[in-house]
């Protein structure tokens, strides 16, 4: 008799593990890949090692959605633009034929689609351990060090992990997510011994947790000093990288939640989520008025910018947005951003009330620091933004105030009108808010719903504002 | 040459000091009473010492209200009740045909209007310094300890301090005001030489100042302990007392601000304010609306207490309906109290907003507490009272919960309907409320305002909120 974490695990290790001959298919595209770019590097005479890496390298793919990383190791002397030019060059030839995306994380690489597979052809330097030149150096590194120590058995565990963390939206080391990446999946499999295990830990997880599976440091403590993010897996070959260094507290505590929850009643669902079903138009309207907020969405038009810096950029504007809202003193109980990557990036704030009295009460110097009491009334006293008072109250003086803004939509609209680089929003932000601004509230925004499903799903999802697993 | 403050002072002075003859004739009066009293005790067989206390006695009051008390001291065999009886029976005959009010302070006495002249005679027992027994028991102590070290300029001193005490609404040692007593205002002149060095000493004052004029305590550290007030006067004829323990810490603060505004621009309308004129009805409703706020007004009618005991309750209940309104989430702006003392009285709350959202965020407990993480889990996913979420939000479990009330109105009403004891309302206020209660806003208070021209001047400073002299 197996226990309920066995058979769940054992289901969907069938659906993640590919079959012998998707393997070989997938392997077999991989080799020919390979070849097909070390053929143009050589007819371009550039001197370059050409390998897997990644999860194919590794056999820890997962069976719907196999991703090939073919990597250039080119020698040091090759100046960096390079990567761009010669590097490109190379790559956009041996996918000829096939859709190409150019994309830019820290450098350039080229993103094909090859016989429906998902393929990138990725530069990077050759370099000895430890003299790293490129964020990617590190990579073939990775691929030596994992290898070796994962056995089919393994590798299941390390295709459960990353299945369930996508499932409960955890998974991806980009900005978009903050999340884990695969790396780090495989070694946190090789820390704790398999997928159970690793959910075990986590449940248990606390504040700034170190792991140095390597056992890079004597004690702990350097580590912890060393290093500033919420969770730290020392990288077994860079004792200087964390390879958690992604990981945003809130997956970090999602990860953990969701750990405890799963461990206590294991279900496919957490690897698989149900779809989420838009609400209809009028039960989303119905939902929005039920809460009494104001809901408010900042709508722009396309943002020029790689997924990883428009991601940056959303995330850095929306802390401007709320500081801006907050400063205003309208009370801000949640605030999300959403984006299609494409022609539509939403804000949204949802706050406790739209409109704010006219009046607000403005805190002046305590009685017993007599020289700024002298000042606050020289300057209070009988001015044009005095409402009433002011007055002595608690040991202080007090006086009530014209409010700047009394409308969160009106000051979001005039603050943001001329691009809203003044109030901290990121560059790019900044240039397709001043050329498309929309700012509306609530049932307003069923414009919106009904033109992206994409947000229509969003928004429901927001509404609903719990994880998918939690029924 | 004479300085601003000598010219306004001496101007006050003239106001504020009875005339030759007046005084002549307050005084007779006094000895006509004090033989009334002793000679109505004495067919009654009552043993008593009768002398003229207080202000008459001092020459310490103000020409436009001159109080005459004259004090029954009885010998301690006489039980406590008597006060009630036999004494209050020599007070009413000896001021028979005269306008008489009984009044109840810490035990009764009497008020009579003689001559147009206010009359208190009370009674209070014969006994050795320290051995007191009833409140009124140290007055005789107080009038012989101040008397000899009163001269004619210092008495002149008193009058301008109380003078300006009235004035800017600090003086007072009764539950309404918790002012300055006379007593203090004697001592206050006696410790720092005259009006003006008692200001500057006031505008100078810190946290916790103590006096102690006659040296009781050999250390100030000594006192500190002993008194919790805010600001403290060592009594004379006391060391266990603080002449001052009914000076509220508002009116300390207040009295601290006008000090320095005098000493910078003396003025007799400190001691003179101008009268508050009652905003026309229509200006009225504007200057409300414009503030943007909700201001509520709870009424309800007759409360039968004697004003010490009607304000205190007044204020008890006032805290009381602040912590209800707070607790449910409410931003109070400010508050307050109005009582004409016999057929009305208005708390004042105002509000932030009338209405907050249905939906309010709760805070669950922090993701390391597993267990309490589990029981919140347990209790809010798809509960009724679940807006959305559980969500897991820097750290810790929130959910949005339906709220409790929306209306800060309904919320009043349907707390105090039945008595509102259950909130912390105050015995009398709880019965007067369940007889005739009414919740009003804004405008609606324009009712009340017509009606009671008090309430309507007092609902005019309110909105105009500053000390009257500060222009």
């Amino acid at each position: 008799m197996s226990s309920p974490i066995e058979e769940v695990c054992a289901e969907v290790l069938k659906r993640v593990t590919p079959t012998a001959s998707e393997r070989k298919q997938v392997l077999s595209l991989a080799k020919r890949l390979v070849e097909k770019v070390r053929e143009e590097a050589k007819e371009r005479g550039v001197e370059t090692e050409v390998r897997v890496e990644g999860s194919v390298a590794k056999n820890t793919w997962l069976r719907d959605c196999p991703e090939i990383d073919v990597f250039m190791r080119v020698p040091t002397a090759m100046p960096r633009e390079a990567f761009g030019t010669v590097c490109l060059e190379i790559a956009k030839r041996a996918t000829e034929g096939y859709r190409q995306i150019e994309r830019f994380a820290e450098h350039p690489y080229l993103e094909a689609i090859v016989e429906d597979v998902y393929v990138n052809v990725v530069p990077c330097y050759r370099v000895k351990r430890g003299e790293w030149r490129s964020a990617t150096d590190r990579t073939p590194f990775h691929t030596d060090y994992v290898k070796p120590l994962l056995d089919e058995r393994k590798s299941g565990e390390v295709r459960l992990l990353k299945r369930f963390m996508k499932g409960v939206g955890v998974y991806g080391a980009e900005i978009k997510v903050g999340g884990f990446s695969g790396y780090l999946c495989e070694l946190l499999v090789l820390n704790y011994g398999s997928f159970t295990e690793v959910l075990e830990a986590a449940a248990d997880w606390k504040e700034r947790t170190i792991i140095d599976y390597e056992g890079h440091y004597e004690r702990k403590d350097d580590a912890k000093k060393l290093f500033e993010e919420p969770f730290v897996m020392v990288d077994p070959v860079d004792k200087r990288r964390n390879v958690a260094a992604a990981v945003r507290k809130e997956r970090l505590d999602e990860f953990i939640a969701t750990s405890r929850a799963f461990l206590k009643a294991p279900d496919v669902k957490f690897f698989y989520p149900p779809q989420i079903e838009a609400l209809e138009p009028a039960e989303l309207v119905n939902r929005i008025n039920a809460r009494g907020s104001a809901i408010v969405f900042i709508s722009f038009e396309a943002c020029p910018a790689v997924p990883d810096v428009l991601w940056g950029q959303l995330y850095k504007s929306q802390r401007a947005l709320r500081k801006l809202i907050q400063k205003h003193d309208f009370t801000v109980l949640r605030d999300t951003v959403w984006s299609n990557e494409k022609n539509l990036n939403t804000f949204i704030f949802e706050v406790e009330n739209r409109f704010l009295p006219n009046m607000k009460r403005h805190l002046g110097p305590p009685l017993r620091k007599k020289r700024e009491c002298e000042n606050f009334l020289r300057k209070h006293v009988g001015a044009d933004s005095t409402v009433s008072g002011p007055r002595v109250e608690e040991g202080r003086w007090v006086v009530d105030v014209q409010r700047g803004y009394t409308d969160v939509v009106k000051l979001l609209k005039e603050k943001l009108e001329d691009s809203g680089e003044s109030v901290g929003l990121a560059e790019f932000v900044s240039k397709a808010v001043a050329d498309s601004l929309e700012v509306i509230v609530n049932g307003e925004a069923l414009k919106l719903y009904s033109a992206y499903p994409d947000f229509a799903k969003f928004l429901t999802e927001y509404l609903t504002g719990k994880p998918r697993w939690l029924t």
